[in-house]
């Protein structure tokens, strides 16, 4: 028994592309279309593949997890993670927070005002970096709306694969704390996070942090990986303990990796006539388990399919 | 560093209680009232205690996760649930399933077309009942509405410490699945759900499930020993081996438990003057580290604090 029943991606072309043979024969009663159909009917242009500059690899001793950076919504945050990357300032690091339904997060355990002289030197990389909470609209921060409403923002959507949110009055935008997105960790003052300190979201979006923190990007690949690790016990998650603390192998750019050793994995493009029907079989779901479709998809609700490079079949997909 | 900080509960009695003092000193700036500051500040009343019919304990070998049942919204459903708890029909049975972002299901292996001769008798429990995915408003539904805007229902709320959804004009209430809700998995025939296999969401709320599926409780204690469950790696993550199952000891009411083994712990009553001020308090974030308050809290947002009876402070809070 299943809370979800999975449809057939055999339903899919008949569906869709049954234009010629449906003059020959009575045609039989229309089956809904759903995200499995559009995904099977989708055409190599609707898949993007991750800029090797853009994309970091996390290696834990239980495999990568591939997170996609965001230059046009934190262009300084971003520099910095990737300088620090180079640096190898991530490797040998650990996640030292697991918090139930919120984050987990990555920093060195050296990094602490009790032992200043054992951090890790910052080499290239700014220890403090003004906010980029919001930035202003603009050619950088492409977005296809969602029409549904958001209660967190004016306007929400997707920018370039990550939900987003947008204030056209005000001129500012932002990336949304959505299930996967990537922050920059920071104290009290505003402007004390520089990247070396990272958060990944693994519950229900907290979108109350939404333009209180930088968002730098989202994981696209390895969810599972991070949200499974067992929860701190110490306030807000942190790991009590240094022997609980999941050591990080390196967090290395992709292209800095060897392009045999990089993942081949592409992911849905959300500017596309492809995505308009995603997102429209997700807000009125119909096959043959949903009895009634809610009418309305929140912004964190909408999957962003990821697949194997030169495969048929979409790697995510519920 | 860390992207919330905590706020000191030092601070609580200071900002709420500061009546006579304030006359004879000068007062300190106002600092803002946290969720921290209310629940220290709350008084006996505003919590309540689980009625031992309406809760079960999951015995897995983490420990043990409390769950609380919703009669008022599912009464077939809770009461069935009841009567396969109390004949031991869930003892030994496992968790089958762990979907990233989704649910984590438990049922009888057994029960299965292939093998129907294994499956665990049901006894004096039905094996089908009909949906009660919505149920008319009445008293037995009580609600204290949610100002917030909600996509998915035209009205939202908290229903005796759950989240609930309601259409006036329908008269239709419901439980919503927001993280920790607990479902009755069923099949496409929406008459085949009957508690034999139940489902907690451990991700991001899918609301789409909303008055499709029977939702008949809620875990208040213990998320922590379901979410981090290694994800199944089947189709809907269904565990594909029966080694990777989760074993579980048992479901018993606590009603059934002797009483020096139940779990002494108590639920923040959510029809209180004490509930509008931290739903207000989450609503807009105000304390040493937000910047800008969201004006805004979604229902799944909303943290529904429980903690030991007889104990000062709560035991969840963040």
């Amino acid at each position: 028994m299943k809370p979800i029943a999975a449809t057939a991606l055999a339903l899919a072309l008949s569906s869709l592309l049954s234009g010629a043979q449906a003059e020959e024969k009575p045609a039989p009663p229309k089956k809904p279309v759903t995200m499995a159909d559009i995904l099977a009917a989708s055409s190599a242009a609707d898949w993007r593949p991750l800029d090797p500059q853009n994309t970091l690899y996390l290696e834990l001793a239980s495999g990568r997890v591939v997170i996609e950076l965001s230059p046009g919504y934190a262009p300084l945050h971003v520099d910095n993670i990737r300088t620090l990357a180079k640096q190898g300032y991530y490797d040998g690091l650990a996640i030292v927070r697991s918090q139930d339904n919120y984050v987990v997060q990555w920093a060195d355990p050296n990094d602490d005002e009790k032992t200043p002289e054992k951090a890790k030197p910052l080499g290239g990389a700014k220890a403090q970096l003004p906010s980029e909470y919001t930035v202003p609209i603009s050619d950088a921060t492409p977005f296809t709306r969602l029409r549904d409403a958001d209660g967190y923002a004016p306007q929400v959507g997707f920018a370039q694969g990550m939900p987003a949110g947008r204030d056209p009055k005000a001129n500012q935008t932002w990336l949304t704390h959505c299930y996967g997105a990537l922050g920059v960790a920071r104290g009290n003052d505003p402007l004390s996070g520089s990247g070396t300190s990272l958060y990944v979201i693994i519950g229900h979006a907290p979108r109350q942090l939404d333009r209180n923190i930088n968002v730098a990007g989202r994981v696209v690949q390895g969810m599972e990986k991070l949200s499974i690790l067992p929860r701190g016990t110490g306030p807000l998650g942190f790991y009590e303990k240094p022997e609980q603390y999941v050591p990080i192998t390196s967090i290395k750019l992709a292209a800095d990796v060897p392009e045999s050793e990089r993942t081949r994995i592409e992911v849905l493009r959300t500017d596309t006539a492809t995505w308009d029907a995603l997102v429209a079989s997700r807000r009125n779901r119909k096959d043959d388990w949903y009895q009634v479709p809610a009418g309305h998809v929140e912004l964190c609700n909408v999957p962003i399919p990821v697949r194997p490079i030169d495969a048929a079949k979409p790697a995510i997909a519920k």
